[in-house]
């Protein structure tokens, strides 16, 4: 079947139109409400914006582009939106594996944050993990942190758009000693960033069992008022849960609601404990959710029920979380595939959670759950050019007989070869244009040093 | 801690012994019995074994290579061994996923086996098969499929090693058409396999529930005869688990058992629904089973009782089943990740099975389920130089808190830099050196058009 194409044409169709780029592809994945999928396809960008896309036949002969990307032996798909992470946590990759959670937190994330942890720590961190995830395809990603803002220059010098949530909690943390002023943080930080073309800035309040009930209002209150979303932790394990009805006789779904905290555009992480009322009263406040499959396996917080969710009408993402304990990288193909087969698994149907869905969660599900699918998550013309390239051409990519099967189950984070965020290229055949890659890497390895001594780590390999 | 480490040095301390070749990296890991980490180690081979190992330093004082390959920004391990696969199903890979095992077998695999299996087929899937598992890391692969002298071929071109089994099922099969024939098959391949370096022959007896029991039995013989093992699927399915005790008040293992099928070395692949006294059979028999999570999840099979198998002293190694439904790739990074993931979640307990069993699945443990642990499985002087060096300067790959954690949650595939196989190198910085891959990957192209005509999938891309 050949598609038709709406190209949006200059008046004279003799002249073809200038823009700044085409790419082009063997496929153009477009995840736009028809989920059309091009053969041969090509995209015209204009400044920060896609123009057209459509055949390259017809691209190219409406537009004159400035600079091209051909690529015959990849495809062209939506940046992919990672909607929960800690980033400047990939400087404690891996730092202490397979333990409880209670025991991994004491006896080392906090004593290693709590040593560790500035400004300095923050923003090399952010470039690490901003590196990491454009070399997987990210385009968009979803912080949870302190020091936001350092977290906002990292992010803007790596070229990525990002939703970065200043974290507000109920004891002392890196950057603040109160919850009162982290609040006046956050709120710092969101006059400061408030419409930036790259990030939009957060409140985020860590969790209702970390958390005052009148800071967490506050925040709503601050986030509303600069009409940004608030980010918070929600129904993560069961223990959270169980604690919540104990204490509150509500689940923490209804406690959040019933402090008016999901008032406004909200994005809860994991939603891994939700019952049915729960998911009423998340699709009536219109809340995203964060669904993180390695980080609620690894650290056996349970399995979100995520068909129920989606049919549900609730917008859920993808998120990497962490990279100690929870998940060891930040890398959406692979959480596409785990997603899909911890489903399958978990209810003992293959077909519960096919691919197509997977690949909407990680694109336009999540730009969803942000709120930002007026501008992200789909290749159409108007939104953004954020969009990767993908080799089809590594051994374990041939052959290919479907393509969204391929971006769930076999193609890989290392497949990516060019990355486009607001109609830059910041990575073209996996070189990074934006970062000094070198250096970043050199200084991770010195912060090894420093977070391994503090935790009494010694430098010995043997596990 | 300073590790001391016994070399096999010659009588003479103070002339350096001619080796064939000396690897050093920054870790050398062993899994040895006491799993030793080397750091700043080196592994001296001689023909086609490891003749010492330690550090550089006093490896390089004691041994005088003709060639070496230094690789301080990578570790050495065992190669990795993939205790099931069918490898001619890449060129199927991905053709029709997301369905029930019913359907996908009925409408799509069975009919594109009978248009499209034959001996060329066989030989350019496996090729493929090759080249992605030594691009990932495996050095070890399992098979059971049709024409498995043309796996054995290619195999050895290739330059991998294989215990590689000659599937008998009781119907018409691509390359004989009773089971009379396919055990006429498989003892004239274990005839001309006996004593091969790389090739380990095998008959193999599809399941109980598709091949008669006195062709399982004859199988069996066969492999006793010959001195190999037996390769049989093994309650794989709730449906296989279920049909036996309705039909045989036995379970699939108590039925082989009953027939005598386990009097001998075997492989049972999958080994998902088994009860606590199957254990006691399959502990007692001494047989080895290979579990595979991404297929035993992506086709909802179920969860294998890993912990609890390995517990019972059973081998239990690792493998990628085929490319079609059951997964779409061949790489055993991916499977030690999900292996773990998918036992923390399934149990609730995130310490219940650790990196370092799931590293030991990878490489020592399923050495043993193949009865091959005198061979390979680990870094020892006197086995066989069976190694890949992992790259550990990739963003995703630093900082390293530990080197076995980073293996199995944060290392790739697509890091392993160099291949060595039975002392000779098949893959160097990332390049394969025994076969033409451009060459097999047009091949598959031309049979992606053929396969994907035969069972009536256009050319369309659309999902």
């Amino acid at each position: 079947m050949r598609l038709v194409w709406l190209l949006w044409t200059c008046a004279c169709l003799d002249a073809a139109e200038p823009v700044d780029w085409i790419l082009s592809a063997r496929y153009v994945v477009t995840m736009d409400p028809q989920r059309r999928i091009v053969a041969n396809g090509a995209v015209a960008i204009r400044r920060d914006r896609i123009l057209a896309l459509g055949p390259r036949a017809e691209i190219d002969k409406h537009y004159k582009a400035r600079r091209r990307l051909d690529r015959p032996q990849a495809l062209i798909a939506p940046g992919l939106i990672d909607t929960h992470t800690h980033a400047p946590m990939s400087l404690f990759r891996g730092l202490a594996d397979d333990l409880r959670l209670q025991e991994w937190l004491e006896k080392y994330i906090f004593p290693a944050e709590a040593k560790n942890v500035n400004a300095e720590f923050v923003r090399w961190g952010t470039l690490l993990a901003c590196i990491e995830m454009m070399l997987s395809g990210t385009t968009t990603y979803t912080d949870m942190y302190y020091f936001e803002e350092v977290i906002a220059e990292a992010t803007r010098q790596a070229g990525l758009r990002a939703v970065l949530g200043q974290t507000i909690i109920g004891f002392p943390a890196p950057d603040a000693s109160t919850p009162q002023q982290a609040l006046a943080r956050a709120e710092k930080f969101l006059e400061q960033y408030r419409n930036d073309p790259l990030i939009v800035p957060a409140p985020a309040p860590h969790a209702i069992y970390t958390t005052p009930d009148d800071v967490i209002r506050s925040a709503r209150a601050l986030a509303n008022r600069y009409g940004v979303p608030m980010l918070i932790h929600l129904s993560e394990t069961r223990r959270e849960y169980d604690e919540a009805l104990r204490k509150r006789k509500m689940t923490p779904v209804q406690a959040l609601d019933s402090i008016g905290a999901l008032n406004g555009r909200t994005l809860g992480a994991h939603g891994v404990w939700l019952d049915d009322a729960d998911l009423r009263i998340l699709k009536e406040r219109g809340t995203g959710l964060a669904h993180c499959p390695s980080s609620n396996s690894k650290l056996a917080s349970g399995l979100a029920r995520v068909p129920r969710i989606l049919d549900a009408g609730i917008a859920m993402g993808l998120g990497t979380d962490g990279f100690a304990g929870s998940n060891n990288d930040a890398n959406l193909f692979e959480e596409m595939d785990l997603a899909a087969k911890l489903q399958k698994v978990g209810t003992l149907d293959p077909q519960v959670l096919p691919a197509v869905r997977v690949l909407e969660m990680a694109t336009i599900t999540g730009a969803r759950a942000l709120g930002l699918d007026k501008q992200i998550g789909s290749l159409e013309p108007g939104k953004r050019a954020d969009l990767i390239t993908v080799r089809l051409d590594a051994p374990h990519a041939i052959p290919m007989y479907n393509v969204v099967s391929q971006m769930v189950y076999a193609l890989k984070g290392s497949d990516v070869n060019d990355v486009m965020v607001n109609g830059r290229l910041i990575v073209r055949d996996r070189h990074v244009l934006t970062l000094n890659v070198r250096q970043v890497l050199e200084k991770a390895e010195q912060y090894r040093r420093k977070v391994a001594a503090s935790v009494g780590i010694g430098l010995s390999p043997n596990p």
